[in-house]
């Protein structure tokens, strides 16, 4: 696979990064996720928005502009010929002199094939455990996973798919997914403040608008344990149901019928742009 | 600058991990820091004490035996040469298959030229502000200082020289330092809990102890408006009088008779450790 680092591409057997690099050192980098479907950057706009997004609120300036980046996925996707791929862009915070002080950021663009959860995921559901825990500096998509990583060992013990962060009776979000409510009213809800903005998210919750009551605002754990669907929303993802929250089911615990709907509409959605064609440009 | 990287000494300039090194990509891993004196690494068995047990606490198994290590710095000694240096030894989350899962660590170790904070600088003391902030898994010397840099910009605004971290009254340490108060009565305290275990605040307990009340404990943020000598402790700084909390003089401004009296205790427990031959072996 051909990654691009700073200025080239090459190949990943060649993807070094010098150790000075404050990823490296002190864990300090921002980075972004989209996926490719039938070769196409799946809501890339979106994507690049909340890259620029991060970058700005760490103050790391990337090294290249916005259309120099779309060509530079162009021609990633053109030569790695990957149809469902996942393309991860980190920027860190650069070769530090003194091991703190930031330099300037290194860019890290990488494209590799992966699956996309298919419909039988979406049937089976999941089940969650709760884990008190608000991320920092929740909006920025920072390279920050440690929690995530240390909770693993919880998540096998307790025979979990995800861990659900919540905070003083607030909830947010899975380490690499965002959650939704559906109330017992039937309306569509999802934490506002103190998340990450996911892209799936803004569909969903644009989607939802169009046919239920929908809204980002504050979430409770009493909401949690009332709702009548949960699902989650993430960029490999799309939707899965949450059907058992600790050792609470929820519902009755199948996929919810709102949840089923949305899921639907999500996929009609992607169906059509993964049939635009991408160009570098517009 | 020779460096040595899982199995082998390097040039600085070949250092290079890759960039699927869980460092790079969730910011995963663990450090630990040590100073040589007169090319004596200064109380290294406790900064390996803590360096194996951060590593146990994020389950990550290094891929030398302590023996080895000893070996290892030796000879970096030797053939850097570097009287007054700073060692590092960083323990990534190894190379991910999907940039989550961690794998086999990777194992970083440099050494560089310091400067170690003079005289004067003690003389001068230093002004800091507060920031309510926690750090996750406090006790592991984790790479995760996002915060730390993010705060940077604060710093620089309020002309301050640090930043001490407390949260819900209880205050905790330095980003890269840890917090002492001296009361009005003469007790020597620094926080318990929910802190990095720093070398120079466990030797400087020691000293203290001998002296006068010492003990670590829960220290709030009223403790610190009421200490009459508030001072830091770091491997590079040794003791620093803390003489301005935000817009608040601490004590009568100047370095406290106590704090002064640890700071030279300590420097003669360092100039003795700096006399004794360091062998690779024991």
């Amino acid at each position: 696979m051909i990654v691009f680092i700073n200025d080239r591409l090459v190949d990943e057997k060649e993807a070094f990064i010098g150790i000075s690099d404050l990823s490296v050192q002190r864990g300090f980098g921002i980075f972004d996720f989209f996926r490719t479907c039938n070769h196409v950057p799946l809501f890339l706009d979106d994507y690049l928005d909340r890259f620029y997004n991060s970058a700005t609120q760490l103050r790391l300036e990337p090294p290249h502009s916005r259309a120099d980046l779309r060509k530079i996925i162009f021609e990633m996707i053109d030569r790695n010929k990957i149809a469902t791929s996942g393309f991860k862009l980190i920027l860190t915070g650069g070769y530090s002199v003194d091991g703190f002080e930031p330099g300037k950021p290194n860019l890290i663009i990488t494209q590799q094939p992966i699956e996309i959860s298919p419909e039988e995921r979406f049937e089976k559901g999941i089940k969650i455990i709760l884990h008190e825990y608000l991320r920092d500096l929740a909006s920025v998509k920072s390279i920050n996973y440690m929690m995530a990583i240390y909770l693993r060992d919880k998540l096998v013990s307790k025979q979990a798919d995800d861990v659900l962060y919540y905070k003083d009776d607030e909830v947010f979000e899975f380490p690499r997914s965002n959650v939704f409510v559906v109330t017992k009213h039937g309306a569509v809800v999802t934490p506002a403040e103190n998340v990450l903005h996911g892209i799936t998210r803004k569909k969903v919750l644009e989607i939802a608008g169009k046919k239920f009551m929908a809204e980002a605002r504050m979430v409770t754990t009493e909401d949690l344990k009332d709702a009548a669907e949960v699902f989650l929303t993430s960029t490999t993802k799309r939707l899965l149901p949450v059907l058992q929250i600790d050792d609470v089911i929820v519902g009755d615990g199948k996929p919810g019928a709102i949840t089923r709907a949305l899921y639907n509409s999500f996929r009609k959605l992607e169906d059509e742009y993964c049939q635009r064609p991408f160009s570098p440009l517009s």
